[in-house]
């Protein structure tokens, strides 16, 4: 939550004078995004959301974050569509760095969603995957189930161990138990992979906005649901599982798409690896960040706790 | 700049509710202020900035600041009022901190402002000074000039050499030429005290807003000329002094308030004194700050170098 670079009026005067959005009005350096700088723009048309990407490595996939924005919001999902220059790209670069003008969406995120709105989140998760069928796109989750034992394997066990005791054990059973299990032949396509409810707009009970997509990636579409389901279901430290709430979610998802068999049948163990996917990044920030730092470490236990309650439960929530 | 308190979507809803402004549309953080949080909030109504005072001390204080700033509106400057909430407060305390709602401007903060932005910024500086005529509050400037002659006692020798060797000489003889010249006879009221590009919005060739009145209090009007000169006439790092843009913005506060032969004669000592002011924050900012720091320092010798400008050419610029 930052914003990285300082950008003069005069500048922003200049870069939204390449658009056909009229002139600038007000620009307010927002405090979302952890790689990007953000700012809300006004202009004497509407308002924007003005990104800059700061890591170089986002470059490249650039096109895909932003062409499947367009993809969506162009199916009619909640999602921002990008706003093109007047040479008709949809990022310009700015002092050596990409930027791109976007469609501002109201709604706030909330932190203790009801039922209804995880409803509506399952809703629009499915309307994602509906709409995703023809876009032609791919990109490899570099997050994604392929990269879990490599990334095991680089932890110390002695890291591990002091986050908690059990920590080492747990993540390479988790791993063996997910090698007999997984199954790449379900459904998949380009799905947002990272759908927690600060990626998420609501007015009322109703999401007015998926933001975010920069985890995008092509993965099975059930895999998607399960990382969304343990984003959305528990309190935040991952004690208490909100049945009402996860329940919701899942009937919301299975309004707009079915889950075939085979998918209701993977879902314990797709609920697991979505566990594991966000244990192992958080514990590869607990060890990076120093505990005074000013950027908050995320404690992956919220997520050991939600994995304990899917290995207990998770064959009965999407029977 | 930074945000620094987390408030949920549920806790904002909850809070204007306590306001006739609408139900909650969107709110995001903004990286504005020092010592404060805020949040650009829309409603179904209108936009908002909310700010959360951090700081404890700025309590006592809050009443007067929010009371200038709906006084100054009234009497229409180009300055915010306070939204009150529905039992007339125009502020509330939220987690053990107050919190204001207030009413948003659009325009922008300018970097290199032209010399019509200069003679618009000095028209409504001199707006202020002459709508405080019957502003019935009081506060004594804690930065103001009786201040300095011990803040430079505070400095160690050592400390001022680090920074440059001729430092601390340097303003024990600019304490001893104002203590030859002050003068407290001359016209007061409240005045801003801070008038800096970044705490001014423009739309385009014109003042919009002039905002972050938390440094506010009694003194000089031609003292808070002075600030706002040397805060708008130089390249940041006081290097090159802009003629024009230090004229027109002279001429602009002339054209609404004209100054007294007496503090026309002034000018040449209060514009030191303003430098003075600065120096020494920047300087108490520069020791406590360690170098590696997130937060910026500001170099303390960008005011040294309007200083020693003004020590040359003063006595020519508001003859």
């Amino acid at each position: 939550m930052a914003v990285y670079t300082q950008l003069s009026a005069e500048t922003l005067s200049e870069l939204i004078a390449q658009y056909d959005v009229g002139g600038l009005v007000s620009a307010k350096g927002i405090a979302e995004g952890i790689s990007n700088s953000n700012w809300l723009i006004e202009t004497t048309r509407a308002r924007y959301i003005l990104t800059m990407y700061e890591r170089r490595f986002e470059l490249a996939d650039l096109p895909f974050f932003l062409g499947l924005m367009d993809h969506l919001s162009a199916k009619g999902c909640p999602v921002p569509r990008t706003i093109h220059d007047r040479a008709g790209a949809n990022f310009r670069m700015l002092d050596g760095k990409a930027v791109a003008l976007i469609e501002f969406l109201p709604g706030v995120s909330v932190d203790n969603p009801t039922t209804a709105q995880a409803r509506s989140v399952g809703e629009a998760l499915a309307q994602n995957h509906a709409a995703v069928a023809d876009f032609a796109q791919n990109r490899a989750n570099d997050l994604g189930r392929d990269s879990w034992k490599r990334a095991v394997e680089n932890l110390s066990d002695e890291a591990l161990a002091q986050i908690d005791p059990s920590l080492s054990a747990l993540l390479h059973e988790e791993l063996d138990y997910l090698a007999s299990k997984w199954d790449d032949r379900l459904p998949s396509g380009v799905v947002h992979c990272d759908l927690f409810p600060d990626n998420v707009l609501m007015l009322d009970a109703k999401v007015s906005g998926l933001i975010d997509f920069y985890f995008a990636a092509t993965d099975l579409f059930a895999y998607d649901l399960a990382v969304t389901h343990a984003a959305w279901s528990f309190s935040a430290d991952g004690e208490s599982y909100r049945a009402p709430v996860g329940q919701a979610l899942a009937e919301g998802y299975g309004a707009v798409r079915q889950l075939s068999d085979d998918e209701r049948e993977a879902m314990p163990w797709l609920l697991r690896g979505a566990c594991l996917r966000f244990i192992i990044s958080r514990v590869e920030d607990w060890i990076s960040t120093p505990p005074g730092a000013l950027v908050a470490r995320k404690d992956p236990m919220d997520f050991v706790r939600r994995l304990q309650f899917y290995r207990g439960n998770a064959a009965s929530l999407f029977e």
